[in-house]
Formats: structure tokens, sequence, C-alpha cells
């Protein structure tokens, strides 16, 4: 079993970096917070006798060496990076989790066949830089490395140009690395593990993505000049496509979701309909064809919507992925850890994205989750309790002692 | 008449301070540009033999004697301050056609019994500090000073600090000044005048209007993994009272008018259900029992609104004035102007709300319009003719010549 002290004093210590304003934490991906976090997961890394690679995303690898010098390592982490107004273990647990497992097998003087890779993704939570699992996208070969450098921030600043700035370009080539399995542990940041009175999830699968950011464009006039009828309101079509999109996931209720996360209004000013709204849409589900279905129906009715009040609208694809099966083999393994571990444990489908679920496009891939409470997460208020942590880093110890073989 | 090339020039190298990003203009209240401006006009205004005084909310008083030492004067003006995308026209022409008025007295060396006083109210727009016109409604007895002066702006900043901070403080206490009478000229900002084929508005009424800033709180949380039902979604409810808003004022045609301008969303990332919402609803009427209705029924729809999706809502009221009657026998001087010049006429009722509205309580008080292209205002595209112009000053003049007696 994994030491849960040492776990959990580095989880503290972690969020003491980029610290929110509610108990969370605010260490957005490329700021300078980002960095320092960095700094202290390779110190720990060093400190346990791993050796540091970044490729040129800024995608961290720490490797343990292995017995076997021919062997493909195993592959486990997640990601450092926060929301804005973030938890303290919605992907820190994955990258600091793997870390612990490395630091017990030291402990106990084991030694794998394969190297183990510990790893930290840069830009997963796409919440400064769309889309999500930018860098793993990358190292999966599904985004070129020239349009993730590209991407641009609320404030237009560029994703290469930060993350040169934090000092984190690497020199490897991104995807170079073959693998032979990834672990991603994780939290559940949904409210079915806690509901079921289960310690484990066994993820099966998750649910696939679309990510869609519209504009529209009206005509900015006085509020209190301009006749109705005269109105030409961007404001008024971004109010309809939200109220729609949320409809349009209620009809395909279950195994659908969907909202309005961000909305950018212009000119903002009290007396001005507004001539121009920026906003996005995330839809979700684990069915394909629900998911194309809705993709479908939000693009109609923002276009139907545009149309009705006489504005512009274009509609930009900011990132989707497929629903993902993860390795069948692997998931075996993980149900099988959880169950000699005496861990209460269901199969679940993950409805967050990963970075497991583009790794999961080069490598066989596995996930790990344990409960968060209320199903809270993306909030500072996001919280685990510490039996929870080192149960699912258990069983992510026991998978990797069985897939890196001792 | 006045010298129509003369106004023009002057409107456009005002409009050189705070340009905008599309040929209007950013010189919003209290900002550097602001001060730029003020220093303008104030040169201006001594150059036309005028003596400046400044009050301690930054309104500016530029004073061409009478010849009767003891006649209340004659107050024309508006404001020079304009919307983060606003026009070129929008108060300027009100406080340069008043300047172009007095270059034309001194031009043909008329004398008038009263002195006439042109003015620049500080912060009309209310696009920075809510609520509009704030400096003339603390002049009125409206508001009082400490109350204006700790308006904040949406970054928090403190509106007696930014006034210090410009260097616009003046000496003059507020609202000492007595005046004989309040002549404003404006563009239209609505289609009416261009519509009809009429040359000058003579404002007989000013509509109402209600301000009020909307707070919604739900929960944070991961727009992926938080099942439909469980959400709390702030966002949701944002859209639905925009719809209800803009509902609310097609139920009232005519004569109404409603929209939501400012939006911000917290914390405004794509994949975090909105967790708070700050929004501003912006109602209108010249009738007082259609705007007091809308009132109402606007904050039963939010409170609806909020119920049904588990919201937290507080409803600010932040600014509001009843409909205007403007003065009779001033609106009977105006329309007698217009006539007598030869300039087609009609009188109208303002949508937007002006200084001339607070005024209005402490002094006979009228309004002047000429029309603008496609009614549009608070753009940057906002365009009037130099000959517009022109005949708005022509007739401010002549009412000038009557109401300050030659
Ligand atoms: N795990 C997580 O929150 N990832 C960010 C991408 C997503 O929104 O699912
Ligand atoms: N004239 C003008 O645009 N004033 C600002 C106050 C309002 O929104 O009516």
């Amino acid at each position: 079993r994994i030491n849960s002290a040492r776990l959990w004093d580095s989880l503290e210590e972690m969020a003491l970096i980029g610290p929110g304003v509610a108990g969370g934490c605010n260490r957005q991906t490329l700021t300078d917070a980002d960095s320092e976090g960095r700094h202290l997961f390779q110190r720990w890394c060093e400190a346990a006798g791993m050796t540091m690679g970044v490729d040129t995303m800024g995608n961290m690898f720490a490797t343990r060496a292995g017995t076997d010098p021919e062997a493909l390592p195993v592959y486990m982490g997640s990601h450092l990076d926060t929301q804005p107004t973030g938890g303290k273990y919605d992907g820190v647990l994955g990258v600091l989790g793997a870390l612990e497992v490395v630091r017990t097998m030291n402990d106990l003087g084991v030694k794998t066949r394969r190297p183990i890779v510990v790893t930290n993704w840069t830009n997963e939570e796409g919440a400064r830089f769309a889309p999500a699992m930018l860098a793993s996208g990358v190292f999966a070969g599904i985004h070129t490395e020239e349009y993730a450098k590209g991407r641009r921030d609320l404030e237009g600043k560029v994703f290469g140009e930060e993350l040169a700035r934090i000092g984190w370009v690497g020199d490897e080539k991104v995807g170079a690395r073959k693998m032979h399995a990834m672990l991603e542990l994780h939290i559940e940041q949904g409210p079915i593990l806690e509901a079921e009175g289960k310690t484990i999830g066994v993820v099966t699968h998750g649910q696939g993505l679309w990510w869609l950011e519209i504009t529209l464009t009206g005509k900015d006039a006085h509020t209190g000049s301009t006749p109705m009828h005269m109105r030409v309101n961007a404001g008024l079509g971004m109010a309809r496509i939200t109220e729609r999109v949320h409809q349009i996931a209620m009809s395909h209720q279950p195994n659908a979701v969907g909202a309005v996360g961000q909305v950018k209004v212009f000119p903002n000013s009290r007396n001005v309909i507004p001539g121009k709204v920026v906003f996005t849409v995330d839809i979700r589900s684990p069915e394909q064809g629900k998911l194309d279905a809705m993709k479908a129906e939000v693009i109609r009715a923002a276009q139907a919507v545009a149309k009705e009040l006489g504005l512009g609208c274009e509609i930009e694809d900011v990132g989707h992925f497929d629903p993902v099966t993860f390795d069948p083999g692997l998931v075996g393994v993980v149900r099988g850890a959880a169950e000699r571990l005496g861990y209460s444990h269901m199969d679940i489908v993950s409805g967050a994205g990963h970075d497991a679920c583009w790794i999961n496009r080069v490598a066989p891939t596995v996930m790990v989750m344990c409960p968060c409470v209320d199903g809270l997460s993306h909030n500072e208020a996001e919280a685990i309790s510490p039996e929870w942590a080192a149960a699912g880093t258990d069983v992510l110890l026991h998978a990797a002692l069985e897939v890196a073989e001792v």
C-alpha cells in the first residue's frame, strides 16, 4: 500500500502554488504559477531518483529505470494545470499519485522490468487555451504542434509564446516516445461513485465531446432610442441559443449533457444593444449517435435563431473527441487490483475528457477513478478524502506492478 | 446663422481625442482622453472670451457675460464623454454647438441681457460608472455627491478617485448655480426624424427609464461530468431572463423598449457551468404606467426563473428616472425658431436620457434634436451631416437669443 500521509502532504504543498480565492487553486496553464508547480514536481521526481525529459510542448516525463533496457515503459500521470477557479485534486491527484507509486516502489526496493514514466501533460484543462487536452492531443497526433502553439487566450496571448516565456519548451520531439501502456488516476468529477457508495471507479469508457464557439453579429445601437423592431440584438440571440443548447441536451436524456460556459458581450455597456457576442457551447455523450445528433441540432438551432433575429452567425469547431473505449485488458487489470485490495468498485464512464482519452489512440490506456464530494469539480470547493486518494493510488500501484512486470 | 464649417472642424478635432477602433470615439468619462478633451474645450472657451468654472463633480461651466449683472444665466450644453465604442456626435454636438452659438454671437457683436453658460456635464453616458447623467443628477439634487463619488467601474475603480486622478475636481459647490433656463442640443439617436424627413426635432418629452443589475448565483460545476438534473446553472438563468425582458418590452408595444446590455459570467470557462452571472437590464417607456408595469414584470420574471432553476437572485436598482415633460414655454420658443428659420420640424419624445432630463427638475429646460443616419448611436458608425448639425445649432442660436434676451 502507498504512503497516504506523504501523498496528502504533497497534494497540499502543490495546492499552495497558484492558490485560489476560496480554498481551491488558480494555476492555469502557462502562467508563472504553472511554472512554479512544474519546478516543484521536477524537484520531487529527481529526489525520487527519476530523470526528467521535457518535450517541445512542455509535457514532462520523469523516468524510473526498469531492469530490461529494451522494454517499452509504462506511463502514469495526468496534469498539474487547473481551472481559473479550480480544485486541488483535478489532475493533480493523477500526477502526484503516480509519483507516490514510484516513491512506494523505492521504499520497498521493488524493481520492474519495464521503466515507469510519471507524466505531467501541458494544458489539459483547456480553460485558458482551447481545446482541452491540447498537448496530449499533439502527442497522439490529433493536432499539429503548429496549431497548438498558435492557440490564443481571451487576452490574445499566444500559447507558444507563453510556453517560452515561462521557460518550459523542452528539446524532445512531441510524440516520439513509444508506450507499452498508460494508466491515469483521476477524481471522478461527478456524483456517481459517491451515490453508489463505491471507492473505486473502473473506467471502461469516456464520453465524447464537441466544443463549438459561436459568434453572433448584430448592430450596436442605443437601448433607449432604438425601437424594438429595428434592433439586431446579438445578446438576445446568445440567450436563445443558450436555452436551446439546454433543451437539446434535455431531449437526449439520459447520457447527454450540454451548456454554455463562456460568454463575451460587445461592447458590454448597459445602454448599448449588444452588437456582437462570442460564446462557447459544450455538448457531450458517451453515445456517438447522440453526440452527432446533438451537434447537428445545436448548429441548426443557432442558425435558425440567427435567421429569426437577422444576426450574422459563425460557428467554429474548437475541439472534439469521439466516445472512447479503454483497453479491455488494462480495464481487467484495474478491476482485479481493486478486487484484490478489497475496495468496493464499479465500472463507470468518464464524463470529463482526460489526457488518457487521446493517448488511447496511440497506446493501450486505462483510468482509475476515486469519488469527490457531491460530484463537485471545476469549483474551488472540490473535495476528496485522504482515504479515497489513497485507495485510488493503491489501485494504481497494483495495476502498475502488474503491467510494468515486477 | 452659425458658421457651419467652424462647427464641423471643432467636432472633427474633438473626435481625434480618444479615437475609437472603427472611426468613432472611445473617450469614456474620467479617462486620460476625457481630461484631454476637457482641456481642448477649455482652451476654446477661453479663446471665445468666456470664463471657466468647475464644480466638485467636474462639471464645466464657461460663462459669456450678459449686460445685466443681476440676470440669471441661460445654460446650454451636453456632455463630452462617450461610450466605449461610441460616436463623434452623441453629446459632443450639444457642447460644441453651444460653443458655436457663442462664437457666432461674438462674430456678430451680439450682446444678451442674460449671461450665457456653456456646459460640459461629467459622466452622462453611464457606461463606465452607472447610472447615466450622474453629475447632472447630483446638480439637480437627485443623487448625493457621496453616492456619485463612490460609484465603481467594472474594474472596481472609484469615481471620486478617478476624477481626482485626471485633475478635474473643481472648487464650486455642485448645484449652487441658479439657472434661468437650460437648452440642450443633441442628435436624436433614433430613426424617427430621418424616416419622417424632418431636420429638427422639438423635444416635448423624454421617456422614463429603469436600470436594474441582476446577480444570479448557482454552483460552478464540470460541464461534462455533472448530470443535467444536478446543475444549478446561472448562465441559463441569465439567458431566460434576457428573453423575458425582450418579451415584456414586446408585450407593451408601442412606447416600450427593453434589453440586456452588459453580462459578466463567472468563472467564464468553457467547461464550467456558470456559478454566477451579473447582468444589466434597461427598460424604458414615455408612459409612467407602462414603465412601472414593466419593472414589476421584469422583477417577477427574474424571481420566477431563479426559483425554477434553484438560483440565488439579487436585483439592484442602479438608476431610474420618470418620464419627463419639458417646459412648454421653451418648447414653443424652439418650435418658433425652427419655423422662422424655415427648417422642417416635428415634435418628438427623446428615447435616450439626457442631462436636460435632470436639470428639468431645477430649471425650465428644453431640447433640440437633429437626425442621425439610420437612427444609429452608441456605435462608432454613428453619423450626421454637416447640414443637420448646422440646422440644430441655428435653432439653438435663435432660441438662445430669445431666451437670453438680445
Ligand atoms: N478532467 C477535466 O476536467 N478535463 C478538462 C476537459 C473537460 O472539460 O472534460
Ligand atoms: N444620450 C445618451 O445616450 N445618454 C445616455 C443615457 C441613456 O442611456 O439614455
